[in-house]
């Protein structure tokens, strides 16, 4: 099947993604010169910061001056991540110039959970019905759900397929008691096990039961598939991808064998240019942001068409 | 279309297209412990040295010593790649270690091999009668066909699909009137212009006219798409693949804007396992081997499985 969308819309999570696993400090204006500079290359969505706790976070200390610091642009929508009532709060303080927006969010992988939050998926679930109406209290719009670890878990392996359909059925049973309409479900390869044929095969059989459902891929690069992955979206019809600037938000140089970034979003952008699928993003402009990604944090980021070059110089 | 192949035969090209591209001196033990370890991990095809002028390329000035000196492991064919007919004659004096075979090359694109080989098309279609006799008359079979620059050219920009075709039945065409049996024509991305699409368009096209015909693919991976490339070949039936560990083969972090490598061997082998084809090759033990060339170069290669590690350790 290929069913190559006419255009996508991506999410970049790069200074969020990036920023929050730096080891340097990193001065926070240059955190805020590249959110201004990612927002004039026609992206739409930015995930600039993580409220979380500064002792655990401590490249997101500076998560509230980020925040004031962004020039906004107009059409540019601002988001922040948070893990909790605490963090969401903070959210708040910004409704001015956030773009907040509230997920209901299950993992695929209960092992996973117990291990992250101490919750079963049972106490999980039964905790999305008090978030979403706090929310709702907030006048937050609920516009998302997301299923972490939908692809496999290391403490847990594969996911089956019936069980990322199940906790699809389930996040749209609470949107729906909950009177909330969701524009999208994220589909989270948290740890990165996606393969091309499982994301063909989980996005299909959503697609299969849900025709209507949109679903976005979030997909991150610890074993390079993330690119494969995406093609593999895109030939299902995904028309929503978060990425990362450069690839920022792992660090695969450093030696450790951690998570690695997100799909690389100028190279995502390449694919679908290729393609002829419609980002409104500016290769060229984002590219620079890439570089600009590079010298910020000091060390090789993993993005390649920052370092290859596009084509259109060539094709004149 | 998808039409997953059940095994693929993987060419590790790294020693070659990694040591002629290093600036570094490297000592020739290290070249060979790299070559003696990648023959235990199941590969079955390595190239190992190209025969070149050392002048222009120093890194290959040890051809020789590096030939001497790997273990020969049965089962497994060693090859070196020529340019001209000095460099073919040095590799006919290691008739007994090399598995030395013949192509019939063209390259895609007039103006490259103007630029590099100062020949016209039809030039270098001339030439290649009197290449595949010299190769008759020493002995050594021609078993390949090889287009460069299939996908496009930094000089002569998109490569039409039409082509392509042309350049398959004039490699046909010579290999018939020479009587020599070739057993699959490689199609070489050689600056790194391919996408999926592309690549479906092209291999499909010439799997439409030849069914039977066996394509190979050389995917550099300069602006990150050759994972996704070499999924797309897959899907369109591709059973060969040149590959290079650990990326070996471009330097990316050096700052200039060349060529990066062949796409990752350990990660195209994660790919093949991920999807359930066969290669014959283990994971682990290349992996070590990604680990042992970056050793070797002294500074960090692209490779990712390398660094973010397999999945069977969490499957158990």
């Amino acid at each position: 099947m290929s069913d190559l969308p006419h255009a996508v819309r991506v999410t970049e999570e790069g200074p969020r993604e990036g920023f929050q696993i730096e080891k340097g400090p990193i001065a926070t204006a240059r955190k805020i010169a590249l959110i201004d500079a990612l927002s004039q290359t026609g992206l739409d969505h930015i995930q600039v910061v993580s409220f979380v706790n500064p002792k655990a976070v401590p490249g997101m200390a500076d998560a509230d001056d980020v925040v004031r610091g962004i020039a906004p642009r107009k059409g540019v929508a601002y988001t922040a991540l948070w893990l909790n009532k605490k963090g969401f709060e903070r959210a708040l303080q910004f409704s001015d110039r956030l773009a907040n927006s509230g997920t209901i969010q299950l993992s695929a992988s209960e092992k996973f959970s117990l291990r992250n939050q101490n919750r079963s998926a049972a106490q999980q679930l039964a905790e999305q019905h008090a978030i979403v109406e706090s929310y709702k209290s907030a006048g937050v719009p609920v516009e998302r759900g997301s299923i972490m670890a939908a692809f496999g878990c290391n403490f847990e392996g594969d996911i089956p397929v019936a069980r990322v359909v199940a906790l699809v059925q389930q996040i749209l049973d609470v949107a729906q008691e909950h009177a909330v309409t969701l524009k999208y479900i994220t589909l989270a390869d948290t740890m990165a096990w996606a393969a091309p044929l499982a994301v063909k095969r989980v996005v299909g059989t959503l697609r299969e039961r849900w025709p209507d459902l949109d679903i976005a891929l979030h997909l991150h690069d610890t074993r390079g598939m993330a690119i494969a992955n995406a093609y593999a979206g895109l030939e299902m019809g995904v028309r929503r991808f978060d990425s990362s600037v450069a690839g920022l938000g792992g660090c695969p140089f450093a030696g450790h064998q951690g998570a690695a970034g997100n799909v690389c979003t100028e190279d995502l952008v390449f694919l679908c240019d290729e393609l002829g699928i419609a980002t409104g993003i500016e290769l060229d402009a984002l590219i620079e942001c890439a570089q600009l990604a590079e010298d910020i944090v000091g060390h090789p980021l993993p993005g390649s068409v920052m370092k290859g070059g596009t084509l259109a110089r060539f094709r004149g």
